[in-house]
């Protein structure tokens, strides 16, 4: 056996699609999501971003990061509407509609890192099967980075994931009544 | 009092120059601060990187798309040079110089938004004097978020901190024999 052949394997094993999950009820779950994409973008890789929750002013920054930077495709579940909306029926409607685009982007292979923020929601609220999920994930082909933010990830997706990081509040201005601001908070 | 006056002094408290820590053992400390320097920069802030911890590839990715972004300031301390470096008189001496250089630039309020990327280790070290570092940050003068990221932040600094998140692992591809890939770990 040649010593090209032998380093084969290596280098494969160094490159395995990961899926990546930050969870955890302290903030910087979707920040360190949105860091890593820079990583992402940095080689030179397609990226879709699927935000599964959009209010106000949420990731406004990082969008516009992303836009500047070029390369990045970004997608808002249902444009300013919220987790919180009245019609549940319908929002469970647009979270179902996303998961269904971000099957058809796994299974066409167009993205080498996806970002599905805030994607525990709708798991955890039962709009999108988690065990469907788990399926798609663990069955995607090719080399797809998948990375899902999101307070009480499901333990089927921790369970399939190979990076998993739980962020912890030990400190928060909201503690002293301090209200959300622009640069920090979107 | 007019409803003007009575709005200002909500408007005052909302923006408040923060210190934040991203510390535990987990994975996503700094990308969550390089996160959060991407709101920052769609504030049109002047952003200040101070990286305390240089070793091959890390952070070149974000470096990268600090650059495309513009109007980053990125200050390697000790080009190419680790902690792990056996020289530790000098890794100590680059520490202090690094934070020398911070004191200026908080006192001249160069940035709004600094970055102060591995900067516990140096206090850990006992490299820099955690006492002088909580002094100087409390008593910053006019509007400057300063986010420090890090293992072990000391209590002290968690102290005086107003957002303090820890990052734990649960799952790390480590773990399993799996190494570090590039858009992933840099």
């Amino acid at each position: 056996m040649s010593d090209t052949a032998e380093e084969r394997p290596r280098r494969r094993s160094r490159e395995q699609p990961l899926l990546v999950v930050n969870t955890g009820r302290g903030k910087g779950k979707s920040t360190a999501a949105f860091g890593l994409m820079l990583r992402a973008w940095a080689q030179g890789w397609p990226i879709g971003v699927y935000q599964f929750v959009k209010s106000g002013k949420w990731r406004v920054g990082e969008h516009k990061a992303a836009e500047a930077l070029g390369g990045i495709d970004w997608f808002k579940m249902g444009d300013g509407w919220t987790w919180t909306s009245r019609d549940l029926e319908e929002s469970s409607d647009l979270a179902r509609e996303g998961w269904e685009e971000v099957k058809r982007r796994l299974a066409d292979q167009t993205y080498r890192f996806l970002l599905l923020d805030e994607f525990t929601y709708p798991l955890t609220f039962g709009w999108v099967d988690t065990a469907e999920v788990v399926a798609v994930l663990r069955e995607r082909p090719g080399f797809q980075h998948v990375v899902v933010t999101g307070r009480d990830a499901p333990a089927e997706l921790i369970e399939i994931a190979d990076l998993v990081s739980e962020v912890t509040k030990i400190k928060h201005p909201y503690d002293t009544g301090q209200r959300g601001q622009k640069g920090i908070e979107w």
